[in-house]
């Protein structure tokens, strides 16, 4: 299954983003550790929904980065802090850029309202991290 | 305030969508009253909020295509029947394609779960008038 | 049990908040209707409930009117239709003016983002109904 | 696919539960209508996660019976009438009986609180019709 | 009341989870504290919520593991930490088994998508410590 | 646009609250610290909705006590910690009294149910630090 696993064209490896913030390194290395508890369950299901999760964001007709830009703004709206330091990686990864990431977080604060305030005050840690 | 509202370039108006599908049609023809209504009861605060949400939504660093979906995605995240309705007829006029449709609804199930499938189902019949 | 039930002082019953609301004269009829099921099903739990939810709403420290816009304010960001039409029609019983209304829908936008808006416009009709 | 698709072992059919509830009946009907398009539509992803949710509540360690119950109570807790009737729909096939279901669904009152009320409400129309 | 309040029968103690699990004994620990707070606020209403919410769990017409079963996907569904941690040992004194566990979980991933993710990560940890 | 800002009549400051509660202090602090990063970034979508969200809360037709526990029960509803928190601070720095904070939290467990009780065991620290 890995050998025909696609990527996006990355030009970012997970190395030069753990490098440039803590708070990413950090996330990065649970979540790794993690995946390892999920590869030794190998329980099919979840492993299927991994494998749906990881072909969803892929370069298609709407271009990866702008595909990472979504999945940030519904985690902001469903306010789930991990996953939106994972789309902040992930962005971070393709390129994305400043303006962009304000545009995305401005997105998600009006859909949302107030109660998104708190995530994305912790999500600007790695962001400004990751962006300067 | 009026006289300087910004707008995305659209390929489409609002007629020519309604044109084309009787749900847009009725849901625009709704909007239009209630949003008289906003009018006349001249809250400051919510004619605020209405701006902000109209802004948030131009041309930018992130094109008006790429936010009308990311509104998307985060109103099935959200399950906000309504708002999906919206954010299909915008991102109809901004000249959205079939494939980007089926992209960006792929993220909305992904990231929400099975819950989100009774929402596409129905977002189905809008965006089939719209895209054939 | 309904012998010790206590009920707010409401300034209006809900035939004459029925007499002014048709949306309002059919939800209570629904509601009425219902309420006979959970009455004939006779399931201990969730009558307990019941009667924790009616009690919750007295007269107490913070007056019942604000306990119903606090009602209203959650229901909307939670964004339950029944819900907000039922503190709707709770707040004009007790005699909640118009400006009150619109300042607690305010919280409810603010809090809860342009997710709340379809919900508000819906409210918007059983309250012109109740409030002109 | 469809060749090995496995099912749990139904006490009755969706014809006999859409004859013994209309409400049931046409949503049956609607999903069935709605799953014509998703076949057509041929999305991968889309098919994959369809497929990951069939599978989830096959028979295993916890009976197809008690799935379906889980089900139940995630979608009444996360306030979803679609996927409600479907749960309920499908217990039924199964044989879950009167007592199984008001215990079920105080589980989902207690958990969601009265915003779940509304989805109860609606709830007890379809399952009168079924468990009577 | 503490007098006639029932309880299930229990394979195992509370003391027995926590000397399995690390992170069972910090959340028992944090949880009886909090709950003797609860006592001495003596709220009527609280108390009475938490007698419904005691109630609903006992063995019945399901058996009281499914119930925490139950429990376990709507809070996971809900995405609540805290909660799911308190199913986990409940179902756990219950003596739910790895199987079963690994099939509840899969509903609580199917119905309510991959930002349920993290909160099955977390689940995670303790869960092994107290499957193994 | 700070020249002519309003403020609700306060009978407490922060500083007098952060005195009195450890974690109030270290809340406020954070918020301080990251509202300067909001400042800098001077991103102008953001700081309108900052305003609508501050003049929200003001005196009015509904006294500015009652707004804060709306805003602390559709925070507690939505079951955001840090909101929560804010709207504590902000209730107690406004005058309001144990017995209301004890109806408002009983609104929210009505309206939550038990999947809001650990956000209400996390309040409970800060307000018994601020109400004794």
């Amino acid at each position: 299954m890995n050998a025909e696993r696609k990527e996006p064209t990355y030009l970012f490896t997970d190395r030069q983003v753990a490098d440039k913030s803590e708070i990413a390194r950090r996330f990065l290395e649970t979540r790794n550790r993690l995946n390892e508890n999920v590869d030794k369950a190998d329980n099919f299901l979840v492993k299927r929904f991994y494998n749906i999760d990881h072909n969803t964001y892929l370069e298609g007709a709407i271009p990866a980065t702008y595909k990472e830009w979504m999945g940030l703004v519904v985690s902001a709206g469903l306010r789930c802090d991990d996953c939106i330091n994972y789309h902040v990686i992930q962005s971070c990864r393709l390129g994305a850029t400043r303006p962009e990431r304000e545009e995305a977080l401005n997105v998600a604060l009006v859909v949302g309202g107030s109660i998104v305030i708190p995530h994305l005050r912790r999500a600007d840690e790695p962001l400004t991290e990751l962006y300067s």
